[in-house]
């Protein structure tokens, strides 16, 4: 399984309803959770993730709709006996601020956060597992903040085990076919690899773009993704306002997945002074029509 | 009216239903916010709490229950346009706190922090209108932490109207009467005070005794309050683990109420442990019985 499931989607303002930012990636059984805001705790709750599965949380930028509820889940996760390290990502004051709020109420947590801070215009791996990497990347907005793509690692080949028992191939070398090479059957012959190989099936991509001006710069790092999430913190018709505080529009949104090439393209981060969200839809889908809202509690398989 | 409305009753780790501790107290049209846990802003909305109104924030202390939503609630109030002061009493690194995660966000305000520092070991008065003061003073937990005491302030004696006539004190005399003062009257003679006026009614008060152990010196503070809220952590059967962790149980708050010669007794701050709380009122009410449970949205009058 690889899934993003959205525990938020609103932007600054939370409304009873819109929780701010965060979203859990899954991939098989581990999980991985993209910005905080406040009540992710209570999301997490609602919607019955395993908390005890995610060990590593990227923070996109300290805008606080994306952070704020990063100390109490930390908290809560060492109050209910986590004791695995926890990975944390994000601008190097975040350490700074987690360790100041944990010392003022001489909270000593039973596990070890291992923290990597993210520099300003900097770009490249954050993780790298046998099945999966996480890439982080710019995006122009008022602080520094990063995206992160998931891609999954598939470079074995695939064997074709029909035709590598007809050559003859014996179980001991099929490691060395999903690397690509060349084997000698039972009868001392050379099998060339790709008569008894397929390529791998192609890795999946999930984007994630977090707050950001209208920026082509995106397009290469999400390119071809199957999913990508692009704000949209307002309709077409507040551009300017939009502009101004370093957000995009829904043809903004809608027109990066349209020029990356992606499969398809999920919108959130709704400013809190639409009621209606169905708008935000209906608009992207003018210029990309595979767009979904992130609606709260939904999940995506990539 | 003189009220308080309950928006948060749990402890450290909320549960999607029972949010962190936070109350809102109205004396008439102002409010005043006791704690601020994750979540609170959202609470706010949900209970439609006219948050333009809350001009005054005091935070017990330092354990993220009970002021981890406070910065996000500052953000949005500055966000949806507030520009009268905020004023916040509280641990003097709360400051600290909140100013690092405002400068991370490179955040300027609409409106000044005029903030009050809650010195360890402290007490006193915080507050004092012309028809109400808050008082401070310590509790007993891992941390420094402080209740809250709201009194009315009523020093005016009552006119007795039909009296005041028949005995002919012009109504430009009026505010001595109600200062206590003898008046005279359109025929030059003198007419006792108590004649004309009766006593003030009663001040009411509410107390909010934050997280404590079981502690009688709280009893002067809050000594014949109409209401009082004290923490009923865990039921009586987790005394020695409400002691480990300085907390108290049903019981220890319902003897504090009764000693305390209390009129009525509102209960919150339940470990998440319980899924059903109604057990908390019972076992209060064998020592105290007016005991209610500061269920989530309720309202309390005093």
């Amino acid at each position: 399984m690889f899934a993003v499931t959205i525990l938020g989607n609103n932007s600054a303002v939370p409304t009873n309803e819109r929780y701010p930012t965060s979203q859990v990636v899954t991939y098989h059984d581990r999980l991985f959770m993209i910005d905080c805001g406040e009540g992710t705790q209570m999301q997490i709750a609602r919607y019955k993730i395993r908390r005890s599965k995610i060990d590593h949380i990227f923070i996109s930028h300290l805008h606080g709709d994306h952070y704020f509820g990063l100390i109490g889940l930390i908290n809560s996760l060492s109050l209910i006996g986590r004791v695995n390290p926890l990975y944390i990502y994000g601008s190097p004051q975040l350490k700074e601020i987690i360790d100041l709020q944990l010392n003022c109420a001489a909270t000593v947590l039973n596990f070890k956060i291992i923290f990597t801070p993210l520099l300003p215009e900097s770009t490249g791996i954050l993780l790298e597992g046998k099945d999966m990497r996480v890439h982080y990347f710019n995006t122009q907005h008022r602080i520094p903040c990063f995206g992160f793509l998931f891609e999954e690692i598939k470079n074995k080949r695939k064997i074709l085990p029909d035709k590598a028992r007809e050559s003859g191939i014996p179980a001991a070398y099929f490691s060395q076919l999903q690397q690509g090479k060349d084997c000698i059957n039972k009868e001392g012959e050379l099998i060339k690899n790709e008569l008894v190989t397929e390529p791998p099936t192609p890795a999946r991509k999930y984007a994630y773009c977090a707050d950001t001006l209208y920026d082509e710069q995106l397009i290469p790092h999400i390119y071809q993704s199957d999913l990508v999430y692009h704000e949209t913190t307002y309709l077409q018709d507040q551009l300017h306002r939009a502009t101004q505080r370093f957000h995009s529009t829904t043809l903004q949104a809608a027109t990066i997945a349209l020029k990356a090439n992606v499969k398809k393209l999920i919108i959130g981060h709704f400013s809190s002074k639409y009621e209606d969200i169905n708008s935000f839809e209906e608009e992207c889908k003018t210029i990309f029509p595979n767009t979904e809202l992130a609606v709260q509690g939904a999940t995506f398989c990539i």
